[in-house]
């Protein structure tokens, strides 16, 4: 695999030279041009020490205006960052779309790093780069331009270009030991290597393999490839946006045709197409069982005790430094503020904070759908409560056509993964759908317009949510259908009476605790 | 996961009959539709035995045009699909483009029912999954339109089930001993499908999963679901392959900008581009040593013994069923035909096949460019000998334009994952670059034009390819850069001595069958 990086390639001076002009233009104009682009660039740098990654990366932050590159090196994990799921890290530094980010060495060193040290088996490496390979595809999927460059050396021609670093005065600090025990662990480097290029060298994210022991080569190597790339990207994303809007569009006008046909071909229009059938049957939360209910006395004691379990819980939680994450989603006036108030008083207000989801920032929008929450992941032994979620990708985006069949079908796994890591990290993760009927709702809503103090708690938009009721179910149905596993479950909570729902989130959220405690012994 | 399809949903006599007039025709429409389509759909039914999978087909192909549909089911590998890798007897099944295939519980089966039986455990439940998604993907790739319907029943319903199967003088054959023990085995089932839908859902091939114990209920859903996917993928298809063949245009008039701005900018218009400059350095091809050679005697008698070898190791690895794959690839005149007589002269007639790879049939045009040399694998302990090969996706056909540049790039990992399954089946892959020079090449060229019996050898399509000599030379080095791993390298044969590059291909040949057998012991 190697063999091709080993050839001895160099570009002369003079050639160099007569390019570097109209390709130092080109690469500003790129710049120009991605500014206004719907994606990030994505670029990453890994391979042999010494084959010029740091220095292809000052080339690039030279010849094109930094203020539009985000440029990051890793090296060991802050305590901040050992405090959340690994990719916590990557999630954080993402480029915001219309700006590069250069990666040196990232996701990819410390599974190379454990690979090559025997302290990872295959199985183990493989399961590391399949989670990487998914974090790729979840950035291309969102349109993100991925580059992924491979500076190889051969043994030979490390062992070269180490010694001239160890000579050179100003680079002599560049070469560690630790890059001659590496050196000296060369075939296993190269061994880790190839499996990891193989593994996850894919269409959205290749691997290119770059022979570096001439610089010129090298750079000219990858920067035309940068610009042909993110040229022919550019190009891509315009038709490719354009694409699934018009196939959402088509499909609608589709489903019309197959209703036409329907009713031509005698059928009643209620009945029309299939749909409207399937549409009207129980959903997982017509299921449910609205009459539970708490009497006032019940409530006061088993209230008072969840509060007090909740806060011996949640301390043995904090002293192990295992962190919460609670969801709530539910139909408008379903209650999700009055429990999460219950919850809330059996924790210390440090220790516990409250995220209402809304509409995504300026800065939000120019990112991923899941870096904002991402970005409110707490430290170790905290709790933090989403008042909606993530799940608004599946849910309101969904109905409302905010995210186009495409966007929020992918999605499912995309929050999977997600949740996943959450859970492998250690959290403790617990997801409610508070539910309603239509009919208290709309009493609730009712009293709302009554109570002032309320009335601002209303507004329209919750009336036309109303009106798609059928939609949303259908929406939570599905949701539930694809993200309740067995390690991340929905708990649906009969909302009716508002005290039976809210001491049915508090004790969930103590046993889920629980259960992660005795997991801990 | 499963709850929603617990929830009792039916579809009354009345209501069903409205729809099915008009959801047959529109299903016949259909298909029409689909037989011009440059795409097959593939329908993948699984889930709980007694949930109606075999019912749903036989509806399917009562509404439908049987003519155009390919249904399948699986039970136990024959002896002929057992001596070869085990995707094999999917591939042949799989439907061309324009037709419909309904599998029933095809490639998932075998895993699950190995996990739930506590066979494997998650580790390897997992490899193999993702074994099938690889699978999945390469035909979703390739426009392919995949469909997997989950069938699900509750513990009780499938008790129901199976008893009101068994009451029925008709049906009762249908169940058996083995699915009562699997009823009590339920929650084991319950458990690794859930893991198995997770893993295995993605976009371009999601699970749907459906509550099968009304009769109505399933068909109106499954029938829908298919008729709506369908004419998504109908518009997707023409959109999306409008999209690949304007991009690579594109790029190519970008190109012709780029260079024109590089030559605007002052550079030489030899220069333009980095890319001219790229393109001339050496490749792994001009680092090849062209002077190695072999004397008449040498050749002799290194041939004759090397044939004598052969023969030995090829009967031993008979003896053992061990298959081997010989891929030539390489210049036109490079000499491959004559180093196939050679090999072939140390096997039995009856032991080998040469297959001869031209442009494809017009069968072969309408599957999965792999699906031809699947469809040629032989049977245990025999040697398949490719003269060209798959290889061709990223040679001529990235060369000349016939395929385009998301499928040449897709198709190195497609070609690593099938030469991983050959070679995890257990047998020997032996790849072939055979080189010459130019000056050689254009050496034999005149020889065979001045040769009577040899002058049917050129062809025009031999001169007009030398004239790509560079394109290919970047294709070839991209090739073996993607495709040589440790599992599977590549050979380059120094070619320009006939007798050095015969000698060659048949002693590397007995060598990796030492090395193969050496394995076994």
């Amino acid at each position: 695999m190697f063999r091709t990086a080993e050839l001895g390639r160099t570009v002369s001076k003079e050639d160099f030279d007569v390019v570097a002009g109209p390709l130092r233009i080109e690469l500003i104009e790129l710049q120009q041009k991605l500014r206004a682009a719907d994606f990030p660039v994505i670029v990453i740098f890994a391979g042999v020490d010494g084959a010029g990654k740091s220095e292809t990366i000052n080339l690039l932050n030279e010849w094109m205006d930094p203020r539009w590159i985000v440029t990051r090196a890793y090296g060991q994990p802050s305590d901040e960052e050992r405090e959340r799921p690994h990719f916590w890290r990557y999630w954080r530094d993402l480029p915001p779309r219309g700006r590069i980010g250069l990666f040196l060495s990232p996701w990819y060193s410390q599974p190379l790093l454990e690979r090559a040290y025997g302290q990872i088996d295959d199985a183990r490496f493989d399961e590391r780069l399949s989670r990487i390979a998914a974090f790729e595809k979840e950035l291309a999927d969102d349109g993100a331009l991925i580059l992924k460059f491979w500076m190889h050396l051969g043994k030979k021609e490390q062992k070269k270009r180490l010694k001239t670093l160890e000579k050179d005065p100003n680079e002599s600090w560049r070469v560690t030991e630790r890059d001659w025990t590496h050196w000296e662990m060369y075939e296993d480097f190269i061994e880790a290597s190839e499996r990891l290029i193989v593994q996850t060298s894919v269409a959205h994210a290749p691997w290119q393999i770059v022979e570096g022991s001439d610089n010129r080569y090298r750079s000219l190597t990858v920067l035309t490839a940068i610009r042909d790339a993110a040229l022919r990207h550019l190009e891509a994303q315009k038709m490719r946006n354009k694409l699934v809007h018009t196939l959402d569009a088509k499909q609608k006008k589709q489903e019309e045709q197959v209703e036409q046909a329907a009713v031509e071909a005698g059928a009643d229009v209620e009945h029309a197409s299939g749909r409207q059938i399937l549409s009207r049957l129980p959903s997982i939360l017509t299921a449910l069982d609205m009459d539970k209910s708490l009497s006032k006395k019940e409530y006061s004691a088993r209230l008072q005790k969840g509060r007090a379990r909740l806060n011996g819980l949640y301390r043995a939680a904090k002293a192990k430094g295992i962190s919460s994450i609670l969801v709530l989603e539910g139909w408008d006036a379903a209650g999700k503020g009055g429990a999460i108030r219950r919850v809330t008083a059996g924790l210390d207000a440090r220790d516990y904070q409250v995220i209402p989801v809304a509409a995504p920032t300026d800065e939000e929008r120019d990112h991923h759908y899941l870096w904002r929450f991402w970005r409110h992941l707490s430290r170790a032994g905290r709790t933090t409560i989403y008042d909606r979620s993530w799940y608004g990708r599946v849910l309101v985006e969904r109905v409302e056509g905010f995210a186009t069949q495409e966007e929020w079908k992918r999605a499912y796994s995309e929050i999977r993964d997600f949740e996943e890591q959450l859970v492998e990290h250690g959290s403790v993760l617990v997801k409610y759908w508070f539910h309603v009927t239509p009919e208290e709702q709309l009493a609730r809503f009712k009293k709302r317009e009554e109570t002032p103090y309320k009335r601002w708690k209303l507004t329209d938009e919750d009336w036309r949510n109303r009106e798609k009721w059928g939609d949303y179910e259908a929406a939570v149905n599905e949701m539930v259908e694809r993200t309740s596993t067995h390690a991340c479950p929905w708990t649906l909570v009969e909302g009716n009476d508002k005290r039976f729902a809210r001491v049915k989130a508090l004790e969930t959220y103590c046993e889920a605790l629980e259960r992660r405690l005795d997991g801990e012994k």
